[in-house]
């Protein structure tokens, strides 16, 4: 019988936001799965084995993940991925992919989901704490209160983003345009704050537009509400 | 020198989604205050006492939080649940203040923050696993992938909504008016799938805007895509 893909999300950087169930997956499962060609250099593994050091005595597995935006080379390394992945699964040997935040959220491991499922392999998901939940919790601020709109946007910078919906905003993946991206929120008048690389050592947290740099590095998140705070 | 009230998301239902942080926040604190006159009795309670037996020795605390839409009387009611509160941190105590899902999405201790702040004492967060993630991973399918927004709008019914943002929607809180919920979301074209009670005894899962009965409880939610999962 083959076994089954687990994607299991290992939350935003610090190992206590594992939950139960992802150290209960990651201690049963026979392979650990992680983005990455070395899986113990992967910022995903650190934390994991920070939380269950029991993951050392796993069989690892690193999958290449490319980051660029040609989707036709992604899907080849996808279809790689998952095959690799699938020639565990086959000699019944269960796998917990490890993703940093949440499996259902912007992860990569959902390319391989759809393959694998495709390809009649079974996949189960195990929630984690998302980046823009610990990146709130840090600012000691709520997302969303009474019948307020959350959006979450990835790539503000993409296209003439006014921020004009109603409700409040978390904006990911911005850094690598930030200049831009403070100026729209300048003429959103919406009140902001960030956090870059939330829960890690090097975690920064910026209250207001200002003390955002340009130079904000790939972990960086924005909170930008209507409100006062 | 006074406690610090922490606001601790419990996660969804399943005792498995608490965090490790919140398994060691609600051992360590000396108070655990929960809403509901009789906190034995409140789901929150019953969640947290299946992965915490230990929260039985602890002091507990019942924070009356009405479900009304009178916003004076919600006030009131709120003013004297964080005079309660404040009145254990007053004698030094820590107060873990378990809540379900995330202390920063819809999360009714959010008003109680807002007046322990104001009043000179300190809250901090712990995050915990939302019931929309939860839910996406009972469905099985991923909310935002690539450069997908995602929209968390609750009360859908509220206004002449017509779900035409780009990207994903996750709806909470559609209960009390499914027909008409329902009527919007089959005007959209969007794929909808929904979850009832997820991750609890109860728990029903709806592939499709006509398996959801329109006297769908409280805590359903509805994730409704672009795409065709």
């Amino acid at each position: 019988m083959n076994g089954i893909a687990y994607g299991v999300g290992i939350g935003p950087g610090d190992p206590e936001l594992l939950t139960l169930k992802a150290v209960r997956m990651i201690k049963e499962c026979d392979v650990v799965a992680v983005a990455g060609k070395d899986p113990k250099e992967s910022f995903a593994y650190r934390i994991a084995s920070a939380a269950v050091p029991e993951i050392a005595d796993k069989e690892l597995v690193g999958v290449y993940m490319p980051m660029v935006k040609d989707r036709e080379k992604l899907r080849e390394e996808h279809e790689k991925g998952a095959k690799l992945l699938e020639s565990y699964l086959e000699q019944g040997k269960n796998i917990a992919y490890i993703t940093l935040g949440d499996p259902t959220i912007y992860c990569t491991f959902s390319y391989l989901q759809h393959i694998l499922e495709r390809d009649g392999f079974e996949v189960k998901l195990i929630s984690g704490i998302t980046s823009f939940c610990a990146a709130a919790a840090r600012l000691n601020i709520s997302l969303a209160e009474w019948d307020e709109e959350l959006h979450i946007v990835p790539a503000v910078h993409k296209e003439e983003h006014t921020l004009d919906y109603d409700g409040n905003y978390v904006l990911m993946k911005s850094a690598s345009h930030m200049s831009e991206v403070k100026e729209i929120l300048r003429e959103s008048g919406l009140t902001v704050n960030a956090v870059e690389n939330c829960g890690c050592d090097n975690e920064k947290v910026y209250r207001g537009i200002d003390e955002i740099p340009d130079d904000a590095g790939y972990y960086s998140l924005i909170v930008a509400k209507r409100g006062r705070s």
